[in-house]
């Protein structure tokens, strides 16, 4: 959780919206990356989805077994990328009522169209995560 | 829709699950793919993302007026990254009963916490398209 938090502060640093990853595997980071939606021009490019996607390209497409630590509550198109991607554990910070996918809004994983749950964890160092986004947006304003 | 097709029928042809997608402004076909999971070892790598990412990152990262036209009922993945892009319209082929997010299990546009609703029509040339995908497992079991 304190590489996700990393990277987080180095999202802000660069103008992104801050939430940063971590994907770990049998205690090895597989990757690790921060928001990137407005550097990449890429509205898909929140934290989780970068490091699924770089670590399943670096492997064999393959993550079963993987754990994801995240700093804010994955919104629904990352959940629904988790649940592809068949991570083992989602540990995320900051629970997200307005956009979040697990615990608000579509509940991606409460579902019987989804094919895999993940186990979740939610609100690890939440103050933190939180205090976070509000320090950036306070900036921003 | 014709090249969303032919998009589908190609990626039968590299033994992905044949799915294509073109996303268009203005009758300009901005971007055209099919499904590419296997070939990239990328869980995102739906066609829907993968025309979401190209047209985004071509431009300055805005598809606000664009519309999507995909073969099968995007999955929650790509239902909420077409919210994230701010797509117009999306016109999608075969319902997907099993694993579909707009008008199945998560329903991603139906919560408020769904910041922007596309139109949405479904069942486009339906038969088609769930034809394609009849052939393609059936000749795979």
């Amino acid at each position: 959780m304190q590489i996700a938090f990393e990277q987080a502060a180095a999202a802000a640093q660069r103008g992104e919206v801050p939430v940063g990853a971590a994907l770990v595997r049998d205690g090895v980071v597989l990757a690790a990356d921060g928001n990137r939606v407005e550097e990449l021009r890429d509205p898909s490019a929140h934290a989780e989805m970068l490091v699924i996607r770089a670590a399943a390209q670096a492997g064999n497409g393959r993550l079963e077994g993987c754990d994801l630590y995240v700093t804010l509550e994955p919104c629904p198109m990352c959940a629904a990328v988790i649940s592809l991607a068949k991570l083992r554990r989602v540990y995320f910070g900051a629970y997200d009522p307005k956009s979040g996918g697990v615990e608000h809004g579509p509940k991606v994983f409460d579902h019987s169209t989804c094919h895999h749950r993940p186990e979740v964890y939610g609100g690890m160092d939440e103050n933190r995560a939180a205090e976070l986004l509000r320090a950036f947006f306070r900036e921003r304003r």
